[in-house]
């Protein structure tokens, strides 16, 4: 199945990524020449991209996004094989893994962050959590393609496998004693798992943690987004190896 | 103007905080009973909050939000005056500002973020940022009553009248030499600057900053998702602002 990207920053920025193959990209008739628009035509001549203007009317299809009438037709994100991961030659390598985040810009906004902090891979499981589709795509900013994305079917026996490879898996619990910040990232493999939306990581993914971390609430209110609390854990991390690299030199 | 909330779980939620004024409460004809269902309805009966149901077609005017059958409508938040907010009595206030957030969801999650954070207010422009409204509201996941919010005509006399305050302006800048977590947040008032999603902050407001940080990337990649990286900046504060209060024990 093809995915599409949509909007004209986004359209753009896909031209640009010579990378990415595009098999076609669909303009709304009447949408007028802005720089924009000019760029995204220019860039399609260069690479030799099938672009057409098409009617309004075929457009309604898209109603529920925001296309701003241009959208192109993409191959499907690759995704990695565990097993090919695994192989690769890395001193330390970091991954986050979401078990069971289903909204999918949260998930594209977790791929951002960890393309950002230059983490190694994404896990997820393949059911009850988002996969990649043009609403992730998006929501990443096109950081999909900058990670390796790792779909598996059980991510308990993934994490058995990340245990057996000396990994530590940190989840993340608000009833933890720990705070994100008590353990040292540095010198490691590690994995950070994010829990869904509504009930956090599963008890069995806890069961085999070696360590579960909180994030602090200092208001009684329910809990951060699922995004921002990764994007938190993950920094801390960025934070402790930068320290640590400044401080070996 | 009425705001309205949309959603099973954030109605249920609603109705569960009594602090605030519902005027009615919109469900689709055929829902069915399910017990969240059940829940609206017994807590609308509880609070003596009028309910409907209404034909399909009807909901036909909300097709573009995910409002699973239940719309409430319910009084707009109320802003807070600056002059209010800064005449209360607080040891240390912290406060975030958005310079240019144009996504509803990220203000939401920006307010939310700053709501678990334990922060005093969040302060952002009348033009060229989101205001509150139902995508916002519902992306706080109800924080934008757990909060002082501030909308001001001028942002760079709002950073004037906050120095007079004894207030430090930090603002992230991509550009910025420190790093977010070089900087001491404790013993003072401070304000978060944030900038919009293409721009980041503007320059009149970077020449007033006290600060200029930013978020290390390790990867040649464009940048993180803004209520993320507020997420990071916000929470490097807290974590400072717990371990100093754990040493001075």
């Amino acid at each position: 199945m093809e995915n599409y990207i949509y909007g004209r920053n986004n359209v753009e920025e896909l031209l640009k990524d010579e990378t990415r193959s595009i098999s076609k990209i669909l303009l709304m008739k009447g949408i007028g020449s802005s720089s924009k628009i000019n760029s995204i035509i220019n860039l399609a001549k260069q690479r030799g991209v099938v672009y057409q203007f098409i009617p309004k009317e075929k457009f309604m299809q898209y109603k529920d996004i925001s296309h701003q009438g241009v959208i192109a037709y993409v191959a499907p994100v690759k995704y990695t094989e565990f097993s090919d991961f695994i192989k690769k030659e890395k001193k330390y390598k970091k991954v986050i893994i979401t078990d069971g985040v289903e909204d999918p810009h949260n998930l594209g906004s977790i791929i951002r962050t960890a393309v950002c902090a230059g983490f190694d891979a994404v896990i997820f499981p393949s059911r009850r959590n988002a996969s990649i589709n043009a609403t992730v795509e998006k929501a990443s900013a096109g950081a999909v393609n900058r990670i390796d994305i790792i779909m598996v079917n059980s991510l308990i026996s993934i994490i058995d496998r990340l245990k057996d490879n000396d990994f530590w898996i940190i989840a993340t619990d608000i009833n933890a004693k720990d705070n994100y910040y008590d353990i040292d990232y540095c010198n490691m493999n590690f994995a950070i798992v994010m829990g869904s939306e509504k009930a956090g990581v599963s008890t069995a993914i806890l069961k085999k943690a070696d360590y579960r971390v909180k994030i602090p609430m200092l208001n009684e209110f329910d809990s951060l987004n699922v995004a921002n609390a990764a994007s938190i854990v993950i920094y801390e991390s960025v934070k402790q190896l930068i320290q640590k690299s400044e401080n070996d030199v």
